[in-house]
Protein backbone atom coordinates (compact mmCIF):
# COMPACT_ATOMS: atom_id res chain seq x y z
CA UNK A 1 0.00 0.00 0.00
CA UNK A 2 0.83 3.35 -0.56
CA UNK A 3 1.24 5.28 3.05
CA UNK A 4 2.13 3.93 6.18
CA UNK A 5 2.45 4.59 9.91
CA UNK A 6 2.91 2.40 12.86
CA UNK A 7 0.74 2.12 15.81
CA UNK A 8 1.85 0.53 19.11
CA UNK A 9 -0.77 -1.83 20.98
CA UNK A 10 -1.53 -0.09 24.23
CA UNK A 11 -2.52 -2.32 27.09
CA UNK A 12 -6.08 -1.02 27.36
CA UNK A 13 -6.75 -1.90 23.86
CA UNK A 14 -6.57 -5.56 24.87
CA UNK A 15 -10.19 -7.06 26.31
CA UNK A 16 -10.64 -9.60 28.61
CA UNK A 17 -10.03 -12.36 25.79
CA UNK A 18 -6.76 -10.99 25.89
CA UNK A 19 -7.21 -9.41 22.38
CA UNK A 20 -7.39 -6.13 20.69
CA UNK A 21 -10.81 -5.60 21.16
CA UNK A 22 -12.82 -4.93 17.90
CA UNK A 23 -13.61 -1.12 18.20
CA UNK A 24 -9.65 -0.56 18.30
CA UNK A 25 -9.67 -1.86 15.00
CA UNK A 26 -11.30 1.41 13.75
CA UNK A 27 -9.25 3.31 15.82
CA UNK A 28 -6.00 2.03 14.41
CA UNK A 29 -7.33 2.72 10.81
CA UNK A 30 -8.26 6.26 12.22
CA UNK A 31 -4.88 6.26 13.19
CA UNK A 32 -3.40 5.74 9.87
CA UNK A 33 -5.57 8.42 8.18
CA UNK A 34 -4.73 11.05 10.37
CA UNK A 35 -1.09 10.26 9.93
CA UNK A 36 -2.28 10.56 5.48
CA UNK A 37 -4.05 13.49 6.54
CA UNK A 38 -1.61 14.96 8.84
CA UNK A 39 1.77 14.32 6.32
CA UNK A 40 0.09 14.41 2.89
CA UNK A 41 -2.36 16.95 3.04
CA UNK A 42 -1.10 18.91 6.28
CA UNK A 43 -3.81 19.42 8.12
CA UNK A 44 -5.26 18.02 11.74
CA UNK A 45 -7.81 15.62 10.95
CA UNK A 46 -9.80 17.29 13.78
CA UNK A 47 -9.28 20.73 11.21
CA UNK A 48 -10.91 18.79 8.28
CA UNK A 49 -14.37 18.90 8.41
CA UNK A 50 -15.03 15.40 6.95
CA UNK A 51 -17.12 12.78 8.22
CA UNK A 52 -17.26 8.76 7.85
CA UNK A 53 -20.46 7.72 6.22
CA UNK A 54 -18.68 4.04 6.18
CA UNK A 55 -16.52 1.97 8.26
CA UNK A 56 -16.23 -2.01 7.31
CA UNK A 57 -13.68 -4.05 8.96
CA UNK A 58 -12.70 -7.54 7.88
CA UNK A 59 -10.68 -9.17 11.03
CA UNK A 60 -8.37 -11.73 10.08
CA UNK A 61 -6.52 -12.93 12.90
CA UNK A 62 -6.62 -11.64 16.94
CA UNK A 63 -3.60 -9.20 17.87
CA UNK A 64 -2.56 -10.79 21.20
CA UNK A 65 0.35 -9.09 23.33
CA UNK A 66 1.76 -5.71 23.12
CA UNK A 67 3.21 -5.04 19.88
CA UNK A 68 2.91 -2.66 17.40
CA UNK A 69 1.03 -2.30 14.50
CA UNK A 70 1.98 -1.70 10.89
CA UNK A 71 -1.24 -0.10 9.47
CA UNK A 72 -1.32 1.19 5.70
CA UNK A 73 -4.01 2.93 3.66
CA UNK A 74 -4.67 2.67 -0.16
CA UNK A 75 -7.01 5.48 -1.83
CA UNK A 76 -9.19 3.58 -4.10
CA UNK A 77 -11.77 6.25 -4.53
CA UNK A 78 -11.54 9.87 -4.99
CA UNK A 79 -15.23 11.25 -5.64
CA UNK A 80 -16.81 14.54 -5.90
CA UNK A 81 -17.55 14.68 -1.91
CA UNK A 82 -16.18 11.81 -0.90
CA UNK A 83 -12.85 9.67 0.00
CA UNK A 84 -12.59 5.66 -0.41
CA UNK A 85 -9.52 4.76 1.43
CA UNK A 86 -8.27 1.14 1.91
CA UNK A 87 -7.05 -0.51 5.09
CA UNK A 88 -4.14 -3.08 6.23
CA UNK A 89 -3.36 -4.00 9.19
CA UNK A 90 -0.29 -6.42 10.05
CA UNK A 91 0.63 -7.01 13.52
CA UNK A 92 3.89 -9.61 13.44
CA UNK A 93 4.35 -9.31 9.63
CA UNK A 94 0.80 -11.36 9.43
CA UNK A 95 -2.44 -9.65 8.02
CA UNK A 96 -4.60 -9.30 10.90
CA UNK A 97 -7.63 -6.97 9.26
CA UNK A 98 -8.57 -5.40 6.17
CA UNK A 99 -10.99 -2.54 5.89
CA UNK A 100 -12.80 0.23 3.75
CA UNK A 101 -13.83 3.97 4.85
CA UNK A 102 -15.90 6.23 2.92
CA UNK A 103 -15.40 10.09 4.10
CA UNK A 104 -17.54 12.87 2.88
CA UNK A 105 -16.42 16.25 2.98
CA UNK A 106 -18.76 18.81 4.96
CA UNK A 107 -19.20 22.44 5.16
CA UNK A 108 -22.10 22.66 7.67
CA UNK A 109 -23.19 19.88 7.79
CA UNK A 110 -24.00 19.12 4.02
CA UNK A 111 -21.71 17.40 1.68
CA UNK A 112 -19.33 19.80 -0.28
CA UNK A 113 -16.88 19.50 -3.14
CA UNK A 114 -13.23 17.80 -1.37
CA UNK A 115 -10.93 20.55 -0.99
CA UNK A 116 -7.91 20.92 -3.72
CA UNK A 117 -5.17 19.72 -1.14
CA UNK A 118 -7.03 16.99 -0.11
CA UNK A 119 -7.75 15.76 -3.70
CA UNK A 120 -4.49 16.68 -4.55
CA UNK A 121 -2.73 14.18 -1.64
CA UNK A 122 -5.42 11.48 -2.65
CA UNK A 123 -4.60 11.59 -6.39
CA UNK A 124 -1.37 10.68 -5.60
CA UNK A 125 -2.20 7.85 -3.34
CA UNK A 126 -4.77 6.33 -5.63
CA UNK A 127 -4.12 3.02 -6.79
CA UNK A 128 -5.84 1.53 -10.03
CA UNK B 1 -35.96 -4.71 16.06
CA UNK B 2 -36.73 -7.10 18.41
CA UNK B 3 -33.80 -7.08 21.08
CA UNK B 4 -33.26 -3.15 22.62
CA UNK B 5 -30.93 -1.67 25.14
CA UNK B 6 -30.20 1.76 25.79
CA UNK B 7 -26.28 2.85 26.20
CA UNK B 8 -25.79 6.34 27.52
CA UNK B 9 -23.24 8.97 25.43
CA UNK B 10 -20.32 9.37 27.69
CA UNK B 11 -18.92 12.36 27.64
CA UNK B 12 -15.18 10.54 27.27
CA UNK B 13 -17.11 8.74 23.77
CA UNK B 14 -16.79 12.53 21.65
CA UNK B 15 -13.88 13.37 20.21
CA UNK B 16 -12.84 17.04 19.38
CA UNK B 17 -15.20 17.76 16.57
CA UNK B 18 -17.82 17.34 19.75
CA UNK B 19 -19.30 14.42 18.24
CA UNK B 20 -18.98 10.93 19.38
CA UNK B 21 -16.68 9.30 17.88
CA UNK B 22 -16.64 6.41 15.15
CA UNK B 23 -14.95 3.34 16.54
CA UNK B 24 -17.39 4.26 19.93
CA UNK B 25 -20.14 3.05 17.35
CA UNK B 26 -19.14 -0.30 17.42
CA UNK B 27 -19.17 0.16 20.99
CA UNK B 28 -22.43 0.65 21.37
CA UNK B 29 -22.75 -2.62 18.76
CA UNK B 30 -21.21 -4.28 21.30
CA UNK B 31 -23.24 -3.36 24.31
CA UNK B 32 -26.40 -4.36 22.68
CA UNK B 33 -24.24 -7.59 21.15
CA UNK B 34 -23.31 -8.35 25.19
CA UNK B 35 -26.98 -7.43 26.79
CA UNK B 36 -28.39 -9.80 24.40
CA UNK B 37 -26.27 -12.46 25.17
CA UNK B 38 -25.97 -12.47 28.60
CA UNK B 39 -30.30 -11.79 28.83
CA UNK B 40 -31.06 -14.00 25.79
CA UNK B 41 -28.50 -16.97 26.29
CA UNK B 42 -27.48 -16.67 29.36
CA UNK B 43 -23.83 -16.06 29.01
CA UNK B 44 -21.40 -13.81 29.18
CA UNK B 45 -19.91 -12.20 26.35
CA UNK B 46 -16.34 -12.84 27.83
CA UNK B 47 -16.78 -16.34 28.01
CA UNK B 48 -18.87 -16.91 25.11
CA UNK B 49 -15.69 -17.97 23.04
CA UNK B 50 -16.79 -16.14 19.88
CA UNK B 51 -14.78 -13.49 17.96
CA UNK B 52 -16.33 -11.11 15.49
CA UNK B 53 -15.45 -11.97 11.68
CA UNK B 54 -16.64 -8.91 10.49
CA UNK B 55 -18.03 -5.20 11.19
CA UNK B 56 -20.03 -2.75 9.20
CA UNK B 57 -20.85 0.56 10.36
CA UNK B 58 -23.72 3.33 8.68
CA UNK B 59 -22.67 6.65 10.10
CA UNK B 60 -26.23 8.48 9.16
CA UNK B 61 -26.33 11.53 11.39
CA UNK B 62 -23.90 12.99 14.51
CA UNK B 63 -24.50 12.47 17.84
CA UNK B 64 -23.89 14.66 19.70
CA UNK B 65 -24.06 15.76 23.55
CA UNK B 66 -24.37 13.25 26.04
CA UNK B 67 -27.98 11.66 25.81
CA UNK B 68 -28.82 7.99 25.60
CA UNK B 69 -28.42 5.42 23.01
CA UNK B 70 -30.89 3.20 21.90
CA UNK B 71 -29.18 0.40 20.37
CA UNK B 72 -31.36 -2.55 18.65
CA UNK B 73 -30.54 -5.69 16.98
CA UNK B 74 -31.81 -8.22 14.45
CA UNK B 75 -30.80 -11.86 13.93
CA UNK B 76 -30.49 -11.49 10.04
CA UNK B 77 -28.58 -15.32 9.17
CA UNK B 78 -27.95 -18.31 11.81
CA UNK B 79 -25.67 -20.55 9.84
CA UNK B 80 -23.03 -23.86 10.95
CA UNK B 81 -20.79 -21.65 13.01
CA UNK B 82 -21.46 -18.41 12.54
CA UNK B 83 -24.51 -15.94 13.59
CA UNK B 84 -25.08 -12.34 11.70
CA UNK B 85 -26.72 -9.31 13.46
CA UNK B 86 -28.27 -6.23 12.48
CA UNK B 87 -27.83 -2.95 14.34
CA UNK B 88 -29.81 -0.10 14.57
CA UNK B 89 -28.84 3.24 17.16
CA UNK B 90 -31.01 5.86 17.70
CA UNK B 91 -30.55 9.20 19.49
CA UNK B 92 -33.21 11.48 20.49
CA UNK B 93 -35.74 9.78 18.31
CA UNK B 94 -33.81 9.57 15.09
CA UNK B 95 -31.36 6.67 13.53
CA UNK B 96 -28.26 7.79 13.92
CA UNK B 97 -26.29 4.50 12.28
CA UNK B 98 -27.13 1.24 11.41
CA UNK B 99 -24.91 -1.62 10.55
CA UNK B 100 -23.79 -5.13 10.54
CA UNK B 101 -21.42 -8.10 12.24
CA UNK B 102 -20.72 -11.36 11.77
CA UNK B 103 -19.03 -13.40 14.59
CA UNK B 104 -17.70 -16.82 14.17
CA UNK B 105 -18.04 -19.41 17.43
CA UNK B 106 -14.34 -20.64 18.24
CA UNK B 107 -13.14 -23.68 19.75
CA UNK B 108 -9.15 -23.24 19.98
CA UNK B 109 -8.97 -20.70 18.08
CA UNK B 110 -10.48 -22.66 15.09
CA UNK B 111 -14.64 -22.30 13.58
CA UNK B 112 -16.94 -25.14 15.53
CA UNK B 113 -20.68 -25.13 15.48
CA UNK B 114 -22.45 -22.75 17.07
CA UNK B 115 -23.64 -23.66 20.87
CA UNK B 116 -26.97 -24.64 21.51
CA UNK B 117 -27.65 -22.37 23.75
CA UNK B 118 -26.85 -19.45 21.28
CA UNK B 119 -28.09 -21.11 18.36
CA UNK B 120 -31.96 -21.42 20.23
CA UNK B 121 -32.19 -17.85 20.96
CA UNK B 122 -30.61 -16.45 17.47
CA UNK B 123 -34.13 -18.46 16.22
CA UNK B 124 -36.22 -16.94 18.37
CA UNK B 125 -35.03 -13.26 17.24
CA UNK B 126 -34.53 -13.95 13.56
CA UNK B 127 -36.02 -11.65 10.97
CA UNK B 128 -37.14 -13.37 7.85
CA UNK C 1 -23.17 11.54 49.70
CA UNK C 2 -25.10 14.65 47.98
CA UNK C 3 -25.38 14.03 44.05
CA UNK C 4 -25.43 10.23 42.46
CA UNK C 5 -25.74 9.05 38.89
CA UNK C 6 -25.06 5.32 37.63
CA UNK C 7 -22.72 4.68 34.94
CA UNK C 8 -23.71 1.37 33.59
CA UNK C 9 -20.17 -0.41 33.13
CA UNK C 10 -19.20 -1.71 29.05
CA UNK C 11 -17.68 -4.71 27.97
CA UNK C 12 -15.09 -2.22 26.83
CA UNK C 13 -13.90 -1.26 29.97
CA UNK C 14 -12.73 -4.59 31.14
CA UNK C 15 -8.88 -5.81 30.63
CA UNK C 16 -7.14 -9.15 30.54
CA UNK C 17 -7.79 -9.51 33.82
CA UNK C 18 -11.76 -9.20 33.52
CA UNK C 19 -11.76 -6.05 35.52
CA UNK C 20 -12.45 -2.16 34.66
CA UNK C 21 -9.53 -0.91 33.91
CA UNK C 22 -7.98 1.60 36.14
CA UNK C 23 -7.90 4.63 34.00
CA UNK C 24 -12.02 3.77 33.40
CA UNK C 25 -12.09 4.90 37.14
CA UNK C 26 -11.57 8.38 36.14
CA UNK C 27 -14.33 8.25 33.69
CA UNK C 28 -16.88 6.90 35.89
CA UNK C 29 -15.75 10.21 38.22
CA UNK C 30 -16.28 12.24 34.89
CA UNK C 31 -19.31 10.76 34.16
CA UNK C 32 -21.30 11.99 37.85
CA UNK C 33 -19.43 14.94 37.29
CA UNK C 34 -20.65 15.69 33.69
CA UNK C 35 -23.75 14.98 35.32
CA UNK C 36 -23.37 16.73 38.20
CA UNK C 37 -22.54 20.07 36.10
CA UNK C 38 -25.53 19.23 33.41
CA UNK C 39 -28.40 18.87 36.08
CA UNK C 40 -26.95 21.36 39.29
CA UNK C 41 -25.39 23.84 37.07
CA UNK C 42 -27.07 23.59 33.94
CA UNK C 43 -24.15 24.17 31.86
CA UNK C 44 -22.13 20.67 29.50
CA UNK C 45 -19.36 19.84 30.82
CA UNK C 46 -17.42 21.09 27.48
CA UNK C 47 -18.68 23.98 27.62
CA UNK C 48 -17.57 25.03 31.09
CA UNK C 49 -14.03 25.66 30.57
CA UNK C 50 -12.77 24.06 33.25
CA UNK C 51 -9.57 21.90 33.68
CA UNK C 52 -8.36 18.51 36.14
CA UNK C 53 -5.53 19.75 38.09
CA UNK C 54 -5.38 16.73 40.26
CA UNK C 55 -7.00 13.20 40.47
CA UNK C 56 -7.10 11.08 42.89
CA UNK C 57 -8.26 7.41 43.25
CA UNK C 58 -7.98 4.64 45.66
CA UNK C 59 -9.20 1.46 44.87
CA UNK C 60 -10.66 -0.36 47.12
CA UNK C 61 -12.38 -3.37 45.44
CA UNK C 62 -12.01 -4.28 41.67
CA UNK C 63 -15.15 -4.30 39.63
CA UNK C 64 -15.61 -7.68 37.70
CA UNK C 65 -18.55 -7.96 35.13
CA UNK C 66 -20.92 -5.75 33.54
CA UNK C 67 -23.38 -4.61 35.58
CA UNK C 68 -23.68 -0.29 37.13
CA UNK C 69 -21.80 1.36 39.02
CA UNK C 70 -23.08 3.66 41.54
CA UNK C 71 -21.08 7.32 41.27
CA UNK C 72 -21.70 9.64 43.89
CA UNK C 73 -19.99 13.27 44.62
CA UNK C 74 -19.59 15.34 47.58
CA UNK C 75 -18.33 19.35 46.99
CA UNK C 76 -15.67 19.34 49.72
CA UNK C 77 -13.99 22.75 48.93
CA UNK C 78 -15.34 25.96 46.91
CA UNK C 79 -11.98 27.65 46.28
CA UNK C 80 -11.50 31.73 44.39
CA UNK C 81 -11.11 29.70 41.21
CA UNK C 82 -11.47 26.37 41.96
CA UNK C 83 -14.01 23.20 43.11
CA UNK C 84 -12.49 20.22 45.09
CA UNK C 85 -14.78 17.08 44.54
CA UNK C 86 -15.00 13.88 46.74
CA UNK C 87 -16.09 10.75 45.04
CA UNK C 88 -17.62 7.46 45.59
CA UNK C 89 -18.09 4.44 43.68
CA UNK C 90 -20.32 1.47 44.38
CA UNK C 91 -20.71 -1.81 42.40
CA UNK C 92 -22.73 -4.27 44.25
CA UNK C 93 -23.79 -2.27 47.21
CA UNK C 94 -20.12 -2.26 47.79
CA UNK C 95 -17.84 0.77 47.98
CA UNK C 96 -15.22 0.38 45.27
CA UNK C 97 -13.43 3.30 45.25
CA UNK C 98 -13.28 6.69 46.37
CA UNK C 99 -11.19 9.86 44.77
CA UNK C 100 -10.70 13.47 44.51
CA UNK C 101 -10.25 15.91 42.27
CA UNK C 102 -9.78 19.54 41.91
CA UNK C 103 -10.83 21.53 38.72
CA UNK C 104 -10.30 24.81 37.86
CA UNK C 105 -11.84 27.10 36.20
CA UNK C 106 -10.23 28.73 33.36
CA UNK C 107 -10.22 31.86 30.66
CA UNK C 108 -8.04 32.12 28.32
CA UNK C 109 -5.91 29.45 29.30
CA UNK C 110 -5.40 31.22 32.80
CA UNK C 111 -7.23 30.39 36.35
CA UNK C 112 -10.48 32.63 36.66
CA UNK C 113 -13.12 33.53 39.39
CA UNK C 114 -15.70 30.46 39.40
CA UNK C 115 -18.71 31.40 37.33
CA UNK C 116 -21.38 32.39 39.91
CA UNK C 117 -23.59 29.66 38.54
CA UNK C 118 -20.92 26.82 39.61
CA UNK C 119 -20.14 28.73 43.10
CA UNK C 120 -24.14 28.85 43.64
CA UNK C 121 -24.53 24.68 42.73
CA UNK C 122 -21.42 24.21 44.67
CA UNK C 123 -22.50 25.67 47.83
CA UNK C 124 -25.69 23.76 47.82
CA UNK C 125 -24.29 20.34 47.75
CA UNK C 126 -20.85 21.76 50.03
CA UNK C 127 -19.98 19.67 53.03
CA UNK C 128 -18.91 20.22 56.38
CA UNK D 1 13.93 9.03 35.74
CA UNK D 2 15.55 5.52 35.08
CA UNK D 3 12.60 4.09 33.01
CA UNK D 4 11.61 5.77 29.69
CA UNK D 5 9.17 5.04 27.17
CA UNK D 6 7.49 7.34 24.43
CA UNK D 7 3.67 6.69 24.06
CA UNK D 8 1.99 8.34 20.53
CA UNK D 9 -1.00 10.56 21.09
CA UNK D 10 -3.70 9.11 19.55
CA UNK D 11 -6.59 11.10 17.68
CA UNK D 12 -9.10 9.23 20.26
CA UNK D 13 -7.32 10.16 23.17
CA UNK D 14 -8.41 14.03 22.69
CA UNK D 15 -11.58 15.11 23.68
CA UNK D 16 -14.08 17.91 22.95
CA UNK D 17 -12.00 20.97 24.11
CA UNK D 18 -9.33 19.36 21.57
CA UNK D 19 -6.77 18.61 24.90
CA UNK D 20 -6.17 14.82 25.77
CA UNK D 21 -8.27 13.53 28.23
CA UNK D 22 -8.00 13.28 31.74
CA UNK D 23 -8.62 9.26 31.87
CA UNK D 24 -5.93 8.95 29.27
CA UNK D 25 -2.84 10.37 31.70
CA UNK D 26 -3.45 6.84 33.52
CA UNK D 27 -3.27 4.85 30.18
CA UNK D 28 0.37 6.75 29.82
CA UNK D 29 1.21 5.75 32.95
CA UNK D 30 0.43 2.29 32.24
CA UNK D 31 2.24 2.54 29.04
CA UNK D 32 5.27 3.47 30.71
CA UNK D 33 4.35 0.70 34.20
CA UNK D 34 3.73 -1.51 31.48
CA UNK D 35 6.95 -1.52 29.61
CA UNK D 36 9.13 -1.32 32.94
CA UNK D 37 7.48 -4.97 33.26
CA UNK D 38 8.21 -6.13 29.89
CA UNK D 39 12.17 -4.89 29.36
CA UNK D 40 12.73 -5.02 33.37
CA UNK D 41 10.74 -7.83 35.01
CA UNK D 42 10.40 -10.16 31.56
CA UNK D 43 6.76 -10.37 32.56
CA UNK D 44 3.40 -9.16 30.81
CA UNK D 45 1.91 -6.61 32.99
CA UNK D 46 -1.59 -8.86 32.57
CA UNK D 47 0.37 -11.79 33.85
CA UNK D 48 1.68 -10.14 37.10
CA UNK D 49 -1.09 -11.02 39.14
CA UNK D 50 -0.66 -7.07 40.59
CA UNK D 51 -3.60 -4.29 41.41
CA UNK D 52 -3.41 -0.79 41.31
CA UNK D 53 -4.38 0.42 45.11
CA UNK D 54 -3.55 4.01 44.32
CA UNK D 55 -3.35 6.60 41.70
CA UNK D 56 -2.36 10.51 41.87
CA UNK D 57 -1.73 12.58 38.67
CA UNK D 58 -0.81 16.25 38.69
CA UNK D 59 -1.85 17.55 35.67
CA UNK D 60 0.51 20.66 34.98
CA UNK D 61 -0.63 21.82 31.35
CA UNK D 62 -3.07 20.34 28.55
CA UNK D 63 -1.57 17.94 25.86
CA UNK D 64 -2.81 19.29 22.98
CA UNK D 65 -2.53 18.12 18.77
CA UNK D 66 -1.20 14.51 18.45
CA UNK D 67 2.50 14.37 18.82
CA UNK D 68 4.08 11.71 21.28
CA UNK D 69 4.38 12.06 25.17
CA UNK D 70 7.53 10.97 26.96
CA UNK D 71 6.86 8.90 30.14
CA UNK D 72 9.28 8.51 32.52
CA UNK D 73 9.08 6.35 35.99
CA UNK D 74 10.98 5.85 38.83
CA UNK D 75 10.63 3.47 41.63
CA UNK D 76 9.91 5.58 45.51
CA UNK D 77 9.41 2.84 47.45
CA UNK D 78 9.85 -1.04 47.18
CA UNK D 79 7.52 -2.31 50.31
CA UNK D 80 7.01 -6.17 51.31
CA UNK D 81 3.83 -6.66 49.16
CA UNK D 82 3.80 -3.06 47.26
CA UNK D 83 5.62 -1.05 44.69
CA UNK D 84 5.47 3.01 44.59
CA UNK D 85 6.12 4.12 41.46
CA UNK D 86 6.21 8.02 40.56
CA UNK D 87 5.74 9.29 36.75
CA UNK D 88 6.13 12.01 34.58
CA UNK D 89 5.13 12.60 31.34
CA UNK D 90 6.34 15.52 28.74
CA UNK D 91 5.07 16.80 25.70
CA UNK D 92 6.58 18.85 23.55
CA UNK D 93 10.07 19.19 25.74
CA UNK D 94 7.52 20.82 28.51
CA UNK D 95 6.22 18.48 31.81
CA UNK D 96 2.73 17.93 31.56
CA UNK D 97 1.85 15.98 34.44
CA UNK D 98 3.44 14.04 37.12
CA UNK D 99 1.69 11.23 39.55
CA UNK D 100 2.14 8.08 41.75
CA UNK D 101 0.68 5.07 41.77
CA UNK D 102 0.97 2.21 44.30
CA UNK D 103 0.56 -1.14 43.18
CA UNK D 104 0.06 -4.38 45.29
CA UNK D 105 1.00 -8.05 44.15
CA UNK D 106 -2.07 -10.46 44.41
CA UNK D 107 -2.30 -14.12 45.46
CA UNK D 108 -6.22 -15.21 45.16
CA UNK D 109 -6.64 -11.66 45.28
CA UNK D 110 -5.03 -10.82 48.34
CA UNK D 111 -2.04 -9.11 48.93
CA UNK D 112 1.24 -11.78 48.78
CA UNK D 113 5.56 -10.61 48.99
CA UNK D 114 6.27 -8.96 45.79
CA UNK D 115 7.92 -11.79 43.81
CA UNK D 116 11.71 -12.00 43.49
CA UNK D 117 11.88 -10.77 39.79
CA UNK D 118 9.82 -7.86 40.43
CA UNK D 119 11.98 -6.55 43.85
CA UNK D 120 15.15 -7.36 41.75
CA UNK D 121 14.42 -4.75 39.04
CA UNK D 122 12.20 -2.16 41.44
CA UNK D 123 15.78 -1.66 43.40
CA UNK D 124 17.41 -1.50 40.61
CA UNK D 125 15.66 1.69 39.55
CA UNK D 126 14.80 2.66 43.08
CA UNK D 127 15.95 6.40 43.65
CA UNK D 128 16.22 7.34 47.23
Amino acid sequence: MTFETTVPVRYRDLDPMGHVNNAVYATYFEEVRTAFFREEVGVDLADSQAALATLEVEFRAPIEGTGAVDAAIDVVDVGTTSLTLAYELQFEGRVVATGETVQVALADGEPTPLPDDVRAAAERHRVE
